[in-house]
């Protein structure tokens, strides 16, 4: 079984280099690090233990990458513009997809690409960075929630290919959780991600700041009552209270910086889209307003746009 | 008749100036800045032309300072703490006080304070700085907007109060309009308060940056657009589409940084409370949510506490 991997930062280098290590027969797909590991291999250091793999199969093009049994989704949803010219090229007849991205809508564009693959969605509970290329540091956590894409809006339960999916990143020694109903799975992250990600960014704040002020603090659990009326409208069931636990949950945390402040301080594009506006605008065309969260994405496209 | 000014500031500063250059009789009080006015007097740097008033009336507590026929409330709103501890002393019977503050709810609480005297509220519209204590620059514009506040909730019309304080201001050379209805002017100036303020502190921009970008240009109509509504909630007739005349004005102004934005830079407490919660409070107190308004104004409440 061919597993190829797209996108080799902090989710798919990091777990990439798990299932090398772990005997999977792995292909990696990158552009600006594409000779650095060719040349070099993966580097991770990780709480778990540190690991080098010397050797790892990379290709600079779709066109020299082979065709997968499973490919996994690894990019910043910025870059899914790409994925048009990629999938079609790397994607086996009957293949899996597995897409460890955040936010909401990304599973949609890919089924419109590859028809005929089946989508797994994946939720990362991971802190790590891309250190430099080939460098991955991995500081805590590292579970993912698994759910299969409901291509006819249906659940579709543990398919054949779910547990192909499982049974890989088991065998890597990842933790692995299963999601009912990934779209669900989705918005319960969003209550966070919605909540925490923008606000750190434009108050340019750590969460354990923003925990501990009473106004920032009244504005993220209102932010998450939004989310949560959000899913709701959309026809998942959520109580308002799951905002209180998200926040206890964030308050055992250290001082943490999401994804989305990491991505501004590096100057790389914020995921405002698939983080924000395709959440927000889910939740509308169930008649569902986020004036909240709304503002948050604004301010959001006005610091994007101004560091172009 | 006696003048009494409270607060010489960017805006207590040149009106009094003004008001003493033209021969009224006007009294000073201060605190950090009492003994620089009463040895060095005033200075004044003004698009219409510089000017020293060497010897001024200047007073370092209110038990000092005599009791006025006008008295002038030209501190930050965010000093209001302090009147009840000085208007009873320096305010006459039946005397007039006039309140040169931004946002809404000042004219009710020295109502309180004062509850025999005649309460007059001015909108300014001005581009002016203190640089140094007694140091006044004034940019551009000048104009005040004057209304009395209605003791028993009904429009006043043009009471012998207000046209006392209309005729020495335009003794002074200041140019003066009426607001047929004191709140309702007040909130057309908050359509303009609350779209900007905040959002020059929180994206630290100027408001031609903002005006610039079309993200934030959306988000400064979505908020006028409320505060509109809220507006109409508390009663008083105003259309969306005065957000588009405001909009538009606005583009034709030069880069700018509202008092908020230099109140943050200098340090100050940030007019939040008069310039967002009051009239967040009032719109809400008549069944109208005002969402993104609060969302800012948390923001700014964070920002603010930071500093401290």
């Amino acid at each position: 079984m061919k597993i190829g991997v797209i996108g080799t930062g902090a989710v798919g280098g990091y777990y990439g280099a798990l299932l090398v290590k772990n005997g999977f027969d792995v292909h990696f797909l990158l552009r600006s690090d594409f000779a650095h590991l060719r040349d070099y291999g993966l580097l991770v250091e990780s709480v778990n233990g540190d690991f080098v793999l010397d050797k790892v199969h990379a290709y600079g093009t779709p066109e020299d990458m082979l065709v997968c049994d499973v490919v996994i989704v690894a990019l910043k949803t910025t870059q899914n513009n790409q994925l048009a010219a990629i999938l079609p090229k790397i994607t086996g007849k009957d293949g899996i997809v597995v897409v460890l991205q955040n936010g909401l809508g990304a599973e949609q564009d890919i089924s419109d690409i590859v028809p005929s693959a089946t989508i797994i969605g994946g939720l990362c509970f991971i802190c790590s960075h891309k250190i430099n290329p080939g460098h991955i540091r991995h500081l805590d956590y590292g579970s993912i929630r698994f759910g299969q894409y409901p291509k006819s809006n249906q659940p579709t339960g543990e398919s054949r290919q779910l547990k192909t999916v499982v049974d890989i990143f088991v065998k890597a020694g990842v933790p692995v959780h299963l999601a009912e109903n990934l779209e669900k799975a989705r918005w319960e992250k969003l209550v966070w991600n919605m909540g925490f990600n923008g606000l750190t960014v434009i108050l340019n704040a750590t969460t354990d700041l923003i925990m501990k002020n009473t106004a920032s603090r009244r504005l993220v659990r209102e932010l998450m009552i939004e989310v949560i009326a959000g899913a709701r409208a959309c026809g998942y069931d959520m109580e308002d209270k799951f905002a209180d636990i998200v926040l206890n949950a964030t308050e055992q945390m250290s001082a943490y910086s999401p994804s989305m402040k990491l991505d501004f301080e590096a100057g790389r594009p914020l995921e405002i889209d698939s983080i924000y506006w395709r959440p927000i605008a889910a939740a509308e065309k169930h008649g569902c307003d986020m004036p909240k969260a709304k503002v948050v994405a604004w301010q959001l496209d006005f610091l994007n746009r101004l560091r172009k």
